[in-house]
């Protein structure tokens, strides 16, 4: 096995008191951590090029929102940056891999976090970026309005409780798609379960507007820079599904597989732009920092 | 610690195979299983009561049927029975104990699920059941058809995905109550976190129907037996939010903590009727299976 296994001590404020590389193949986490009986904690899945962790400060910023949303306390942004650090040098000789930094809330009672970060080399995804997935859209069940009248429903932070996520990826394959776009109640996009959704509409990259309860994307907010200096106009917007009907192109992006194109979503066949995708993924997978 | 853990070895087809009994500080789990990464698995709590686990046939039956719905393949009832019993023997000096059992599908790629059983003596929750909680009710965002129209939402499966039933109360905490009684986003009645809803209404103890997309309440079903032969009429029901307003009497239901009577809910009071209160939980901690 290749992968990489970094152990975090937390005090009880969150502070990274120290790390340790241990054996990935090691049990190192109790039966008691909330992690495992509640899905109660946060992560993130940082992609790492040639021992560049990407977009890293990104996902940092991030994780501290979902903790706070979580009430975790304040994330030591420089102890977890350390840790990913650990596990993408020794992960330099890869081209692309990535590491999964896990925040929980501790073993019950204990009232100290646990935390690790997890590396192994990526999947080869070549085909994704090139050929593209089909997407179907599920129902996420919640309203468009969830994040801003129930904070409690969590929808917006990226939490350890991805059940749901899961099973949506699970649907999707029984429906003979590789990937789902979630829809809000109330009949606006989303997101993917591990994704963000990017439309082509009359030439502007358009992802769906943040205050809907999504994740603000990292690998989407670069492929937004990278539009710009390619002269491609951006948009956050509400969009309802009739604008897939509108998109003359669309992306699934997300760390680690990048940008990549849907070729169908539910019974609509849309064009894979070759050279956007190519010059889009030639842009994320290229970034240093 | 007098806490009690077993280890469980599963088959990829969910049989077990084996169990050991381990330190209960030990770490056990991998911080690549999915429990701890994706709250991508099951689990029930038992109470027990001088070394009888009670319930135990609706928990597994239970614990089955959100195995089914996480597509987890078959639960061997007969080696998690051993699991809970060889904790509750461990347990039998205490009269009134818990264990928790976990299957989780184990670590990423490995198709092997995981399981545990962790048991510990229950806390005092005399003062609970005898002078009551105050509950706020709290929107769950789903609609009240979601377990119809989505089931990959997972609604009535018990996953280990609660970090929002866990949200829910540590916000009814910040509204200074105990425990939260979640409401679908078309107003009605579901369930508490972790907990089952019971209202008395001119005379009828009724609970929210379980198609609602709620868990099937083991300790409630019992109080609905125990009721019928004290001569008090039960049902199951659709009930509004305004069912609260005719309500002379409500309780939460569960493992371990058992009926606990509610005296306010958001800004009504409710009286506490301590004789049917006192009956059902002596009826329900007196259950030897």
């Amino acid at each position: 096995m290749s992968a990489v296994l970094v152990l975090l001590e937390l005090a009880p404020d969150g502070l990274v008191r120290g790390s340790r590389r241990v054996d990935p193949a090691a049990a190192v986490l109790s039966a008691a951590d909330l992690a495992a009986t509640r899905g109660d904690g946060v992560f993130e899945t940082v992609s790492i090029a040639h021992g560049h962790p990407q977009a890293l400060e990104a996902h940092l910023a991030r994780m501290g929102r979902s903790a706070a949303m979580l009430d975790l306390g304040a994330v030591d942004v420089d102890g977890w940056r350390a840790a990913v650090h650990e596990v993408a040098d020794a992960l330099a000789d890869e081209p692309e891999s990535w590491v999964k930094i896990v925040l929980s809330r501790g073993v019950e009672g204990s009232g100290i976090p646990s935390g690790f970060a997890w590396g192994a080399p990526s999947p080869d995804h070549r085909i994704a970026r090139s050929d593209g997935v089909r997407a179907v859209t599920l129902d996420r069940g919640l309203r468009s309005d969830a994040a801003a009248t129930s904070p409690w429903l969590l929808a917006g932070a990226k939490t350890l409780s991805y059940g749901v996520n899961m099973a949506a990826k699970r649907e999707a394959a029984r429906r003979g798609a590789d990937d789902v776009i979630f829809v809000s109640s109330d009949g606006l996009l989303l997101e993917g379960p591990t994704a963000n959704l990017v439309l082509r509409i009359a030439g502007e990259l358009v992802t769906p507007a943040l205050e809907l309860g999504i994740l603000p994307g990292t690998s989407q907010a670069d492929l937004f820079r990278w539009a710009e200096t390619a002269g491609i106009p951006t948009a956050y917007r509400r969009l309802p599904v009739s604008a897939l009907d509108d998109a003359d192109a669309a992306w699934l992006v997300s760390s680690v597989r990048h940008a990549a194109p849907l070729h169908t979503i539910d019974d609509r066949r849309l064009d894979v732009d070759r050279e956007v995708t190519a010059g889009a993924n030639a842009f994320l997978l290229g970034r240093t920092e």
